[in-house]
């Protein structure tokens, strides 16, 4: 269960001005729901809670039990965007932080970037690792992602054998077409497909996702009856839905009261990349046509003692929407000391989750005296079922929001525009005129 | 040596506004040089590269080398704010990305939050290893390193016993007051000065960094004369100083241009975490009084998948910095492929750092092209030398840039707002009257 409070914005927002943005984002929703606005052939994710088969969970888990019964203990996962950052953030937000439990392989990703130190280090690591591979590229001929492959292949069939490579290496990739398909049929790999009708950043609850956080074993099922709980709340057309108050919100904070910038802020460092797959989700979803709001992300409280002075007092174009989550999974109480140097035995036999809490109510009230609206998503715990509805909830509420807008929730048509030139330096096949054209302008 | 490259703004500002904003920062040097501005009580940092002294690396070193000696595998260092950033970011900017030489220890950073679950497992890894402390805290009550420590400090007494742990602890505090400096003396541990005359944001080049990056195996004599050289460079009142350029610049694109925020662009994910030690440098430096560019960042070619499309085609309110690193330490060479499904045969040959530096060229055109005005602040590679010069290069150049904006650089009034109300909430001896008052407006 998710849920949304907007108290926070109510000193900087006039009723009517809301009950405007609410009648937009009901629109918003219609539109979403019926399937009939801008970018509709990409609506895939809607139902992937329902409809994702116990077949194709099973069929991940088969990969996982083969590869523990060949003792594999390291898996690379090549992909970029949205073939990246899900899986990521899933595998971060339920890791524990510091010791990878015997029994499951260490998950890392490559493809996802071209800087050499990098790559050089995850081949030094697959060559002290019993390594397999799952590589995620719908073309496969996506320059990050084949570079990585490219080099890892190579080096899986050097050390094990084309062979018994090939039982080594997972592709996720379009259904029929594509170099990564036909390299995979050709070699008997085995595949899972990237539906077309779901983008990269709306991908994390399709095998994209679902692979990687089975190998680093978590539990998917969970997670998709989450999304599917959430699923039914944001889609009953109400005002009270948390995802349309969201968006209806977000769309006023920025069209009225001028805040560029949404702050996604979390009070656990697992968290961390949580915000990094939702500024994908919203930057690349809303940054088009020279709108949207730009998404940036504080830890805290570690940034309150970074990012909080200018949040507190600096330029105020920003609001917040913290993502809570109510219960830790651990607890730890704060002993009494003898010599209480450190002025905290007002704090004995208080956990440390209840001081946290403190801080972010704390924290609240400071930035709203301060200007800055705040909202709040929460969830009770950071498990599987809750993190598979914070998915879900920001997803839909995403395609109301860029809806509202006026945008197209599901293309991305600037991400070509540094690969052409990328291309053209690099002088690729077929973009010789543009060789020629970017080495004038340097 | 830190070299400024501007030509990517010339398209968006004018020559005689850039001279007048050279003017302005040329006056904000004179100040910063002179030591007659605001906060000037907190310019220790300016002198630090010449000033440290050699008997305080070799007190690090003795450290390093006697924990050694008792088998020390696991270094947690207890911080928050600037007193976590600066050794955090250089030693992931140092570190192998996956692996750990077994001749030296582990360093992880806590204090730095109130998460119960991150709590914990630090404590899971400690009971693992063999484990030793250093506890940065001008003050030592500072609620969240002073919460971890007691902790910490109570496991180690409670493992080694209390002088065996006295032994494994040391503390980075006052010289002379404060609780934890009295604690210090008290228990016997080892102690480094937390200079009064320089803030935590500029204290990477104190023991408060030089330490841990010490004990994680680190050559700290060539990070201070990275930051030596670059001393020079800067200190000279001159309109082609790289700090006067860049920060000239920056406050010309926020002032005249309207650009709210100033992204900071990396291509290897080794410096994710530099960028996070330069949001809080400009972030709580300038954010004061209503004023101060955003400052975000991104890691690429990762985010050129993620908030590329924002930064290419969404609102135009940003420019970006990218700090770029010209020879990689490792290298690799795409291979050539017999069937060249992935169609990348046109690269074999190439280095992948090849490949990287044409990402950043063919980006940076394609982001002017799209609006977005570029900076480059630029080194040779990745190491201690440049990594010191990178640090004092931004850290002059935010004293230039925030006495251009009229701000005093070495304050941070705003990040008491928060530690206020979180006391009132946790019924602190002392707030009864803001508890009560905090109460009612829950």
């Amino acid at each position: 269960m998710v849920k949304v409070n907007t108290d926070g914005c109510k000193s900087f927002v006039g009723a009517s001005a809301y009950t405007y943005f609410e009648k937009k984002a009901l629109t918003a929703f219609d539109t979403l729901i019926n399937g009939d606005g801008e970018g509709n052939d990409f609506l895939g994710w809607k139902n992937l809670p329902d409809d994702t088969p116990e077949s194709l969970i099973s069929d991940c888990e088969a990969v996982r039990d083969e590869w523990k019964a060949i003792g594999v203990n390291l898996v690379i996962v090549i992909g970029i965007g949205g073939s990246y950052l899900g899986a990521r953030c899933a595998i971060e937000a339920l890791s524990h932080g510091f010791i990878r439990p015997s029994e499951r392989p260490q998950v890392i990703f490559a493809g996802n970037n071209l800087s050499e130190d990098y790559l050089s280090e995850v081949m030094d690591l697959a060559a002290e690792r019993n390594t397999a591979c799952v590589v995620i590229s719908k073309s496969g001929t996506t320059t990050e992602p084949a570079v990585a492959f490219r080099l890892i292949k190579k080096y899986l069939e050097e050390r094990y054998g084309g062979d018994d490579a090939s039982k080594r290496i997972v592709a996720i990739t379009d259904e029929r077409k594509g170099a990564l398909k036909t390299l995979a049929t050709r070699q008997g790999y085995r595949t899972f497909v990237v539906p077309d009708n779901v983008g990269g950043r709306y991908s994390v609850l399709t095998p994209v996702g679902i692979l990687p956080i089975v190998l680093a074993g978590f539990d998917v099922r969970a997670m998709l009856a989450g999304a599917a709980e959430v699923k039914r709340e944001v889609s009953r057309r109400s005002d009270d839905n948390p995802a349309i108050r969201y968006a209806a919100m977000r769309n006023l904070l920025h069209s009225e009261n001028g805040k560029a910038v949404e702050i996604l802020v979390t009070y656990n460092p697992k968290l961390t990349f949580f915000a990094e797959w939702w500024k994908q989700l919203y930057g690349e979803s809303e940054g088009k046509e020279g709108k949207g709001i730009f998404p940036a992300s504080v830890t805290n409280t570690a940034d309150l003692h970074s990012m909080g002075q200018f949040i507190q007092e600096g330029s105020r174009i920003m609001f917040e929407t913290v993502v809570s989550v109510e219960k830790s999974n651990r607890e730890i109480a704060i002993g009494s000391d003898e010599l209480n140097l450190d002025q905290l035995n007002y704090l004995a036999g208080q956990t440390v989750g209840h001081c946290n809490a403190m801080a972010l109510l704390g924290t609240r009230i400071a930035h709203i005296d301060g200007g800055v609206p705040q909202m709040e998503v929460s969830v009770e715990r950071l498990d599987e079922f809750n993190l598979g509805g914070l998915f879900y909830f920001f997803e839909f509420a995403c395609g109301i929001s860029a809806y509202i807008l006026g945008i197209n929730p599901f293309n991305q048509p600037g991400v070509e525009a540094y690969k052409k030139n990328m291309f053209a330096l690099l002088r690729k096949p077929g973009y010789e005129k543009q060789t020629e054209e970017i080495l004038k302008r340097l």
